[in-house]
């Protein structure tokens, strides 16, 4: 289904070529007042194009409030709608695919499931539905934001090139602002607060780029002032409704919590964070014991597969199982990580509000 | 909650120290043959203290099923409930922990979340738990192989001890069955089929437990036959949930999908699975496409700490905040990969069933 | 939530004076051709304001479907995003209701749950609500269409005045369609096939209206040609989910399913359906057994209450608890009973699809 | 399913001939101390065969409580798994019914859906589900108890004979306690608190009985003390989701809220509860607005139809579509709805515990 969540539900609607992509937002608390500059700051974050690295595709995402609040912004308790229009439609883009499934892409599994797929492009699989994804991710981070917690990404790695191991240690533990890294983002076009290795990242994509190719890296995400208790003791454990979320990102390969597989080499007694003043004086964890929240910085990274759409010619075969080489035309991303980077904030945000509101029972 | 599934849901219930554990399992199919040997030895494969590496406690775990079948035992659509008597309790061995968080443990969060804790071990945090999702698992693939769906997993790493690359591709090429993998268990007790890094490991775990301490590792998880079309566009992808029911299994730090994390270094030319008649001549998505099974293996890593308990001394604070030394008497485990196998493979099963189910429409 | 159903999910979104009503509906069956005219006959059905009986609100209540289906209208799997502007929108007058929990409304409740209030009308209370409702079972309609299943309600009684018991029965068995419902309507500017009755229950609005107050009445609906084998045995009996829908829409205080309330006097020997040709003869269940339908007419009763808006001073007191007297100016419905048909109708039909989209496993 | 609730949930498992059945009960709040004897009390009460009017069957259903708590019975925050055994099962008792749908009773229906039924009795349908219902209502009902919610229901008709309009409405303001009710039922075998209708109808289905028929009848029911604020707005009523609960009861019929089908008779002017120091003088609205509660009694009224078996004979045909003449064996009740009293009560008491943790928000 197209909705995550309990007690803070996102349901997100839009294919990349309807008439608007967007969200149904249900749980919200009442009467807060939302910031609609705020949610569109979110939404800029996530608009493609702004960059020489990025597809020039120019899409303006303006959010459109369409209910839930007063006039004052407040909000009533009731559903909240925020759709944005689809401006920038080039249909003709896709004309080339209709017969071929593309490789990587959803098109051969979505013809099968549906015996039917969007005439134009991704349709449901675009990266336009991670619009909703943003939308309902931008008014949790407002909620969160009251309660202290604040949530920030950064690439940490691209192909071989990655965040040095104790700059990145560091970084976990003292995690950039959102903001910092936007600071990053204005100078070096990309979301690396660590400058020899962004401007490596950058180096590279732009080789790709030239190479009409793609390249993947991973996202680093830190969840910081999370309430101690959050998820449950079962199937419904933090970091695995977390998991869900976060594997849920179109184009996502892996998922590490806390001290991941590296941790998988260590032995307990280094693992283990020992408590000092009943506080871990270490955080190989990553956040949680037994699946619950218990008060320290959460981390996670995520692995992102290079980009399925290239310039290249690559042999496939289309429906019929017929040889054919298919060289995609139109813009591409060579490489979406820094740009998933609102994306993976957003989730998490959708996670720790649901969470949060699940855990008051008393 | 204790539930996992929306069609095919599996609620498990009991804690190490109460009179059982279980699950119920509710959608079934009706009308279809249980066979009570096979439930049993899926929960003997995860039974501890059949080997001289793991925990001597013997639980001797006889599945007894309660309701939902008729004499013949055959499904009556209606919920199956199977639970097994904790028998071998020594709440003596958890006296000691009475005031102290313990390092890595639930301790800490539980008391937080719940203001109270089980009087001894984990309570709901245990291992036994996993009971429930093994019958739950067990049911599931039952099902599944009279669709000639086959799951199976092994160890794929201890501490830096690892199968070998090109081994490991084969093997999830052409994954042992689960029955090839229990005759590899019977000689080396231990569940790789690489038999060369199989001692290896073998030969780190007994190292390991001489120390009193303990050591992480992976394990690896193929899915042969699954139908094309299971899983959902957007928020439940098929590796999504899947990302959801293995990270809820306790002890898990990581999960790959495919190419995991190395894909992430790999270009899209590289990585993109191109199709020859129809059929991708790669696999390094994993067996998805867009989320939806493309039905190719699907095969995922999962990364597991080393265990909290050990025997060794470790400083650490007690729940006033005082100083302690902690050191655990009675049995552990020094590695749990192993063991984890069959639930892996159950939640795997579960998460299979559940989405082959909520794929039928027309 | 404002979500109903496990795998036709309706969600509706949407304040009485928000930009916008509508719902999103997820899960509809894919590659299915939809009829946007049918789509808008239904909410016309739906708008007050056509007769001299009801409202003058002219609310045009055009259908714009922005996402779900490609350029043929064929539906893609994905989610039917449905709205309907807000155009006719009189804040002024709700304005002398600001301080005042106008009684029989949700003004009060609202205020204490959410500490906020939309500032005119009923916000998410409002009869407007309901289109999104409709939106949803209009779609659900259109594919149970061409499984033959229909839905047909009509107006049962107003105030004291009832369709004789013997014309009830066999509208029951033999029940209208919609269309013939609208040829009536279009004649008496009501829906009740039964023109002694349909005269006077419109005489006695009428009278209402001049009194300035307001009536209650019952709506009976049947679903005919409704598979076998839809509603679980336990808690999802389909009258229990389809009691959850009915109730659910605003001013209905009872629902009888079958032979009801009446049904209770009877002895066993003449209630019992018994079999001839392993059909039953007589149909006092009301199209179940054991909460699964029998692939009889399924058939129940909905008590509406008397509109709780009446120009009618009444005493009652402000937020402060000072006396007040209360007279509401504006439009209102002296009653809803011919107007909740088409809703009735759509929630039965959102119930019915759920049920049959659920019911399939295999 | 066989789940009810989102955040009270209680899955009920069982067949009137397995080992055993029962519920698991997830969601209820920690460290709260469970009255063991307060949940037998429940189950004797739901018992039949205790008095002369009723069923012989001597079920002794004693509650086992299998985990979740510690061993002072304090709530751990984990499932509680409470199961009764089947001890007096007479599977003769059915053997005549094996190729014979039983008229009124969901044989047919459980056929035609899961292809097989249990092969004695009602198997899943049979009245012992409720016995896990009733568990379910026992342990909410200590929850509500402390904050000092009760909940009360009585016959209110058997037949034609009905408690005086007046006396009804008297008992609705002023309910009886449960142990009121058990008092009078002490007395006259029957839980009605008004002496002179109680002793028609204990006369009335004393004749039944003898004429080997059997009777249908109401239960009034009433919530005291229920804090406000509780259901939502749209599609998850207060009402809505009691009607749910308890159109899920086996052999209901009909459900009214507030003033009901007789409400629908008033006009608004008499029905409209008028607010005199912000609080309702009257209570046609039966305890909530707009679908939420405002404090006051909430009170409905339950429709049960005669019990399907009867010892008369009935023409009805068997599977093979054959005429065929049924007579039942073996023991029947002539009469449930006394017995249902603690039924409706513990379905009333979920709604109200799951609706009430819902809730909490901030």
């Amino acid at each position: 289904m197209s909705t995550f969540g309990q007690k803070y539900r996102v349901t997100t609607f839009g294919e990349s070529h309807s008439k608007a992509v967007g969200c149904v937002i249900d749980g919200f608390p009442s009467n807060f007042k939302i910031d609609q500059d705020a949610l569109q700051y979110q939404l800029n974050r996530r608009r493609p194009g702004q960059t020489k690295l990025t597809t020039q595709r120019d899409e303006k995402d303006k959010a459109i409030i369409i209910s839930g609040l007063n006039t004052q912004h407040l909000t009533l308790g009731s559903p909240i709608m925020i759709m944005v229009y689809n401006e920038d439609m080039r249909p003709q883009d896709y004309k080339q695919f209709d017969d071929i499934p593309r490789p990587g892409h959803a098109d051969f599994t979505y013809q099968m499931k549906y015996e039917i797929r969007a005439e134009s492009g991704g349709g449901r699989s675009s990266a336009r539905e991670t619009i909703g994804r943003v939308c309902g991710g931008a008014i949790a981070q407002q909620y969160l934001s009251q309660m202290n917690v604040s949530i920030s990404a950064w690439v940490s790695s691209v192909g071989n090139i990655e965040i040095p191991k104790e700059v990145q240690q560091q970084l976990i533990l003292n995690p950039p602002t959102q903001d910092q890294i936007e600071e990053v983002n204005a100078k070096y076009q990309f979301r690396n607060p660590h400058q020899e290795s962004a401007l490596e990242m950058v180096k590279l994509i732009e080789q790709v780029k030239l190479d009409k190719d793609s390249i993947g890296g991973t996202v680093t995400c830190v969840i910081k002032g999370c309430p101690i208790g959050l998820g449950e003791p079962c199937f419904d454990k933090f970091q695995a409704v977390l998991a869900h979320a976060i594997m849920s990102i179109p184009a996502t390969k892996g998922f590490e919590f806390g001290s991941g597989f590296e941790g998988t080499k260590q032995r307990g007694s280094a693992h283990n964070d020992r408590f000092k003043n009943l506080k871990p004086i270490t955080n190989n964890a990553g956040g949680t014991l037994g699946g619950i929240t218990n008060g320290e910085n959460i981390y996670f990274k995520v692995a992102f597969k290079p980009v399925s759409t290239i310039g290249l010619e690559q042999e496939t075969s289309n429906f019929k199982g017929e040889d054919i080489i298919l060289e995609a035309h139109g813009r591409h991303d060579p490489c979406v990580v820094s740009r998933a980077v609102p994306v993976v904030e957003s989730m998490a945000a959708i996670v720790v509000l649901d969470l949060y509101l699940l855990s008051k029972q008393k």
